[in-house]
């Protein structure tokens, strides 16, 4: 049986700035890569590879040129980027010579172990890609002070043609390579693959191993694994598995399986706190969703639905969670569903309301009205605000704190503008006022936002606190057409707390304005409770 | 070296239905159920988990009343659930009776293998708890031909208490169980610890043995591969490793896994030519979002961005792709960014302009559009239709079909009123006509829409064959709060065609009427080309 018992450090190589800025979707801007570099840095991954500086990729020259006022700690930047070309002298490739300029103090090049694509893609022979690989590396080595060599595609070329794959690897051993990073590149390999071939790797070459997996196969993070017991020192991932068709090897999955399951020391425990902060901070600097089922981070990793589970997990938290959320500063999250029962209710109702009970006959009701309420398309998992003023009502606690009496929103376009303008006007009644006031806005709802504020504020001046820090729109059923129906979901921030609230129609503007009006009405109950 | 030479035959056990059913954000109706039931007997699994037929899940008695309607030729339904309950006769026990009476040919039923659960959830003793298993598994078996044994928190519960596990397995065994299934229930496992606990278990137990994963540490897959390496003739799963927390294992990741790189029997090859479409209309009727980096079926699964990839894969595909995407009814894809090169474009520009080369300077004029484009949020991977207008105005091929002069939209809402009614107008000028004129529709979206139809129709009578078939709305800077910039993209048919358009703007309206506009003017080109 495997124990907590192994100390051996491994290196985190985190390549998201330059392999996993290959996801589609993805884009990184001069910013956002300074900013993740700054980041990956604060949670302490030992390298980063920012990126590969050449005449045509600008960006990445730039990159280099600012990240080298950044402080970085004890985190190392590396320059990535290929050996010299076929027939080249290598003391004039314009290649290697961009990488020495990058003046980063680890220089990582990759070069070809598959003979297909030393003939079909180079175009040479293998015994010059051997004397690209072993020169590229030696002239580095004479440039710079640490320099790791990539072994692109090493398992499928070696599957094809063992002998020269070896060769390949002793020719940047020879060259003075640092370490020597086995690449499964088309991510196809199953994990007895990579142990079976390691081990072989592991007798013959001396250098220090490095394993850097795709999960083409969906097994890139076990490859990874199979490649620091087989031997490997260092493993090469991104932040959330992001790269080039299905994705790189996981970090934020790889990193707390060395170190809470094998034992490995990688990041301090300290710093495996803020995983999950550091994958989503990631997501939002890339403008991309997050996988709310990734393993350790995502929002619906420790998430319990079923009713068994919900039970098992409130009588002890190891019956149905592997390790503690906290450890990688995730929490535990319970949801409402049509599967949930009424314990789940009344522990999300003692949250707000302490004093509820199992038997309250209203605790049935309100699990019947979330029923429905999901029925139609709505979900109260991201709308504990929504839920709460639900709740309220059904208990008679709520007194609705203004009277909405109508809207209208309008809308105008001209061709050949680009500015189209909107204007909604407003009708309520509070304290015995009537108020019809109007308000222009970017588009119809961020106009009805305003004007609903600026009729509301005279009565309630804490609305002046509210934010609108997030704003969701989600087609419910997209066959529809534009006649689907939509789930808007707006999450909002005073100065002590943030709320979730959520609307359903088959009209944009009516969902928007219910979500809207329950921050509103949730942000004014929660202020007088 | 592994080789493609074992025939051995694997069943697939689809439990999408029950355990799958548990995920976060999923909520399958009855009509949902019986469609899937219904494709996954055609895609050809070996056994369907159906539900948990109980007094508190009527849905799933249902379903087991429907489903016996159903033509599924040689796959198995299951009807899944507990032991009886502990100190109950087996033969009044509800639970049992309850899957006795859904009378499907295949009865699962589930008991605990832990001693943590057996004292801290059942609250009973060890001893009783070996009972239950070995006389619900026996009672079963008198009703029902064939009865699977699952053993709940197999892994976590040999480490803890080795000798009282495998007892567990052997109460299943003399009960008469037909296939033990040892379930890793928390997904905190490793390949290392399934391989060596299952190796020891295949030694004692002489019943068939199944493998059944969650992906709480990112192996599911790579666990499920091992437990069939060692053994197991079963492997249970779920489509697109829907499941509570972090998912069940994956059936769309394992079985081309099994079939294409390990050589068993289990789908044959036409069938899984059918697995990404299998995978699409899964998440279509469950509603979610696909995840396009999903190995194998996702979208990106063979999108190709990098420069060198591309450039690699045009000289032979293998050099960057695992499998021909053929083989799983997949495609490969180049995407456009502002990594892909003039030759992405090119090869996007040929599948319309056959003429068009490399050299020609309006590529790197169309390049530069686009990249100017993308930085303002617009993206054309899944906006063909949209990146072909812009291409064929920059090579002056496109010509207006008619004037946009302007539009104005109203919206309007009384409150109490669940009813707010869109009306638009609209102007335009074709053959020299001006046609101002007005539509109603659910929401300001569909009513432009209904608007533009109606003034265009009469020069235009080809615009009555589009169809809108999906509409999405994603708010690309959610953190604006109200005033995010949104991209809309929106998927249109004709009778022979589908074409996707994508608009930008912080305003939703405009965004929508950009990609709408898109979408009709993309019809007409096309249809005059």
């Amino acid at each position: 049986m495997r124990m907590r018992t192994m100390t051996k450090k491994i290196q985190i190589y985190d390549t998201t700035l330059r392999d996993g800025n290959q996801a589609r979707n993805m884009s990184l801007s001069l910013d956002d890569k300074l900013n993740i570099a700054q980041k990956l840095a604060e949670f302490g991954v030992d390298y980063i590879e920012g990126g590969w500086p050449n005449a045509t990729n600008q960006l990445d020259i730039h990159f280099f040129e600012q990240a080298a006022k950044l402080d970085l700690g004890s985190t190392k930047l590396t320059a990535f980027g290929s050996t010299r070309r076929p027939n080249s002298d290598v003391e004039q490739d314009a290649t290697l010579n961009s990488l020495v300029e990058a003046n980063t103090p680890v220089i990582t090049i990759f070069g070809k172990t598959w003979d297909l694509h030393v003939k079909k893609v180079l175009k040479t022979t293998l015994e010059e890609n051997l004397l690209m690989i072993k020169e590229s590396v030696q002239y580095l080595k004479s440039k710079c002070e640490e320099v790791i060599y990539d072994a692109e595609h090493f398992f499928d070329g070696y599957r094809v043609n063992p002998e020269y794959a070896m060769q390949t690897l002793l020719a940047a051993e020879e060259g003075g390579a640092d370490c020597i990073v086995l690449c499964e590149t088309n991510g196809g390999m199953l994990p007895m693959d990579i142990r079976e071939i390691m081990e072989v790797v592991a007798k013959t070459i001396n250098t220090p191993l490095g394993i850097h997996t795709h999960d083409d196969s969906g097994c890139a993070v076990a490859n990874s694994i199979e490649g620091v017991l087989a031997g490997a020192v260092q493993v090469q991932g991104t932040i959330n598995g992001f790269g080039e068709r299905c994705g790189n090897a996981n970090l934020c999955t790889i990193i707390p399986n060395l170190y809470l399951k094998l034992g490995y020391e990688c990041l301090s425990s300290s710093e495996l706190k803020s995983l999950t902060e550091m994958s989503r901070y990631f997501s939002e600097i890339a403008n991309l969703h997050d996988d709310i089922k990734q393993p350790y981070v995502g929002a619906s990793a420790f998430a319990h639905k079923g009713g068994a589970h919900i039970d098992g997990v409130m009588k002890d938290p190891t019956t149905f969670e592997h390790i503690d959320p906290a450890l990688v500063g995730n929490d535990r999250v319970y949801i409402l569903s049509d599967q949930s029962g009424g314990s789940t209710i009344v522990k999300k109702l003692q949250q707000f309301l302490p004093h509820i009970e199992k038997k309250d006959p209203l605790v049935g009701q309100i699990l019947a009205k979330v029923k429905d309420m999901e029925a139609e398309g709505y979900q109260f998992e991201a709308a504990e605000g929504s839920f709460r003023l639900l709740a309220a009502k059904e208990f008679g606690l709520y007194k609705e704190p203004f009277e909405f009496i109508g809207f209208r929103v309008m809308e105008e376009q001209k061709g050949g503008s680009h500015d189209p303008s909107a204007e909604a006007t407003i009708k309520v009644k509070a304290n015995g006022k009537l108020v019809h006031t109007a308000a222009e806005g970017d588009g119809p709802v961020n106009a009805m936002d305003n004007a609903i504020r600026k009729a509301l504020e005279q009565f309630f001046p804490e609305l002046a606190d509210i934010r609108l820090i997030d704003y969701k729109v989600l087609v419910i059923n997209g066959k529809e057409g534009t006649g689907a129906k939509v789930r808007v979901l707006i999450e909002s921030a005073d100065k002590t707390d943030t709320w979730g609230t959520v609307g359903v129609s088959a009209n944009i503007i009516e969902a928007s304005w219910l979500a809207l009006l329950d921050s509103i009405n949730y942000k004014l109950m929660k202020d007088s409770i």
